[in-house]
């Protein structure tokens, strides 16, 4: 059997870590419409060429594009404190000179419902401790339009983390059309549990909030695309990815580059050892995942009469931690199948399959009867740097790095090498 | 027996937590020489007071003063990035406009004495890993002089830390009068790496260094004293304390603003439950330890005839995370006195006697002959905080908090008890 060739040649190659690293260093954090992100995508096409990877290309995709620009929040009462903070994407900014306003603190949309005749002219803060990321994201999502609607002139979320080190996180949010816009940030975990203190305790806090964010038009990104062709039926694909884009902090490392280039090395490992499995590995890199979806909807629409012959997509958008398997969405059949080749990652502790394979990128894919499967790693870690500007390089642990290039490795050659096809 | 008791008060009590967030959130950074530092003093003492302890007052004392001013560092070759930094404490400014000069990484001082023909004109970048404390902070203290003896503009240090968010630490350093003094700065274990890793793959690194940290003249700060008078020894002195002053960073929760408030709750505790030693229980919360050891030397001096009837001086400067035990620098019969005592701390596993008890402002006492203990922690954490933005109430978990009150006030009763002195 090759898996465990495959294992062997993972975990002795250090070709996808100094990738990333390049990757990283080179090009820094990659949001969509920057030049960062195009230069990157250059040059993983042009490495990707002497991979020998087939037909290693760009496909253009219009996305949006959100441009931070300068930013700062200072504490004026109780006392004087700069604080970090960072907008969120999508945001508008404040007028010139910012927004010097009296801050209410909430922690829950209930209690600013309870407050609603409080927060007109004021700066709402939503101090909301972390639960699960898709609770507390609603409020990066929908806080700003949640306190506009009851005449707040800006607000702010405690940062969307499960920990912190003075550490806040971006991250898309959205306007509902009905309300206000509002200028809408993060602030650290720190200084929004400080602010709910201040508050308990009967202090007036005032803020003055400045950013000069804004949206500009569409700018022209790709989606990367290259293959190792099938030896008996080339037609039928099997899709693994991440998404190449990344937000403007940190190096986009754990989100989602070291995914980026766990699958491309998964495929371009299986190259190299010799082997071709029956149909086409294929890589993809979507653009845009973190503000806009494009690359993906871009991907499913320019390819949506091949997606019959998708046998299945495989994303890695959870960071590149020890992996402990992957999450399954499609039909029992195919979970038992999947469940018995999952064994053959026993060696390396990733042969869990979970419920629920549903990453943002493989969804749409999924929506047409594509069965998707995620990476699913021990990702207690995960949120202390997502969206942040500790999403470096340094983070990644070329062991735990080169585990999940062996689990997306075996995955994906070995239901490309099935004789059947992997049923619906 | 009355450990135990003590133990149960310090377990259910909230107020040294409570204070302690009250002092964090309300004054802020205590700096020497700051504004802040004095109202956290005044506050200290009124409520000292407040808590019934004897003769509640600051001792004055004169201490550098050192200004940070605003700062700034980015990368300009090879690609732009502003980057977190923050200058050591003692640093001259650059000049006006800052100091713009390609950059010279070195992973120690050999590497430095190796390349000393290369810096000339450039700016060194230190980028030690961390081992311990005592060897890396040497980058901090001696990295200018080192640097500008080879004709170095400028020097920035890896962050003196074992593990970083983006997270850069500051701290004291100094000049040799020998040498030019050029500006010392720190800067993140993450972006160290990864400028070392920029230099590897023979990238030209440029770095724009803008600082306008300044030396005042001496200002008048305090150490706070108060007392829980013995019963029969009055004279005869049981010293326990930390340091107030902290970095202008974060918030000095567990360096040392902790360690502070454990200190007087442990007397405090004592006195509400009744108990009154046969010796005075003196609380010290010492001046200036960070940056120049003021304090400490003007407390040496002011209570030197008392000297010889301090039986025992404790010190907290670990962080306030959960108790191991005590350090002990003192002779082995008194050694052996404490090591029984200290069976009175197993129900909060807090019973180990390790060697070596001088902290910063305990040492001078112990050089006139007083026996010192430093309270030892599970400090794995501790250099994640150091000196940083980091270093906030929201880090101090209040049971580990208690645990350090509750060894503090046995430790110190038990001594100031006994029917005999602690011998020397």
């Amino acid at each position: 059997m090759d898996s465990q060739n495959i294992i062997n040649a993972a975990m002795n190659d250090s070709t996808a870590y100094e990738r990333l690293a390049y990757l990283c260093d080179t090009f820094g954090p990659r949001l969509s419409g920057s030049s960062n992100l195009e230069k990157a995508l250059d040059w993983i096409i042009s490495e990707m060429r002497l991979d020998g990877l087939k037909m290693p290309r760009g496909e253009r995709v219009q996305v949006p594009t959100w441009i931070r620009g300068n930013e700062s929040l200072d504490l004026i009462l109780p006392f004087k404190k700069s604080m970090a903070m960072l907008g969120l994407g999508g945001s508008i900014a404040t007028p010139k000179g910012g927004i010097k306003a009296e801050v209410v603190v909430v922690n829950s949309f209930d209690e600013l419902d309870e407050k609603q005749n409080d927060v007109r002219g004021k700066i709402v803060l939503f101090n909301a401790p972390f639960t699960t990321y898709g609770e507390t994201v609603q409020y990066r999502y929908k806080g700003a339009s949640s306190a506009a609607r009851y005449g707040a002139l800006a607000s702010l979320i405690r940062s969307v983390g499960s920990w912190s080190m003075n550490t806040p996180h971006t991250g898309v949010m959205t306007y509902d059309r009905d309300q206000p816009k509002i200028p809408h940030a993060a602030i650290t975990m720190e200084d929004a549990m400080m602010l709910g203190r201040l508050q308990e305790r009967g202090e007036k806090i005032v803020l003055h909030l400045r950013m000069e964010a804004r949206s500009v038009a569409d700018r022209w990104s790709r989606n990367v695309i290259a293959e190792l062709p099938g030896s008996e039926f080339p037609e039928e694909i099997v899709v693994l990815g991440g998404h190449i884009d990344s937000w403007d902090v940190g190096q986009g490392a754990h989100d989602d580059g070291g995914g980026c280039v766990a699958a491309w090395q998964a495929v371009k490992l299986i190259k190299e050892l010799g082997l071709q499995p029956k149909r086409t590995l294929r890589v993809v890199l979507w653009t845009n995942e973190e503000n806009g979806g494009r690359g993906n909807k871009n991907y499913r629409d320019e390819h949506f009469d091949e997606l019959k012959n998708h046998i299945l997509a495989i994303e890695s958008d959870g960071g590149v931690f020890n992996p402990r398997g992957f999450g399954f969405t499609g039909s029992d059949e195919s979970r038992d199948i999947l469940t018995d080749i999952s064994r053959l990652l026993l060696p390396i502790d990733a042969n869990a399959i979970f419920k629920g394979g549903r990453a943002a990128d493989i969804a749409p894919l999924n929506d047409e009867g594509v069965p998707v499967m995620s990476l699913k790693v021990e990702g207690s870690k995960y949120f202390w740097y997502h969206h942040t500007n500790a999403d470096t390089f340094d983070k990644v642990d070329i062991m735990e790095f080169n585990r999940c290039v062996a689990a997306m490795a075996i995955m994906a050659y070995v239901v490309a090498d099935m004789d059947d096809r992997l049923p619906r």
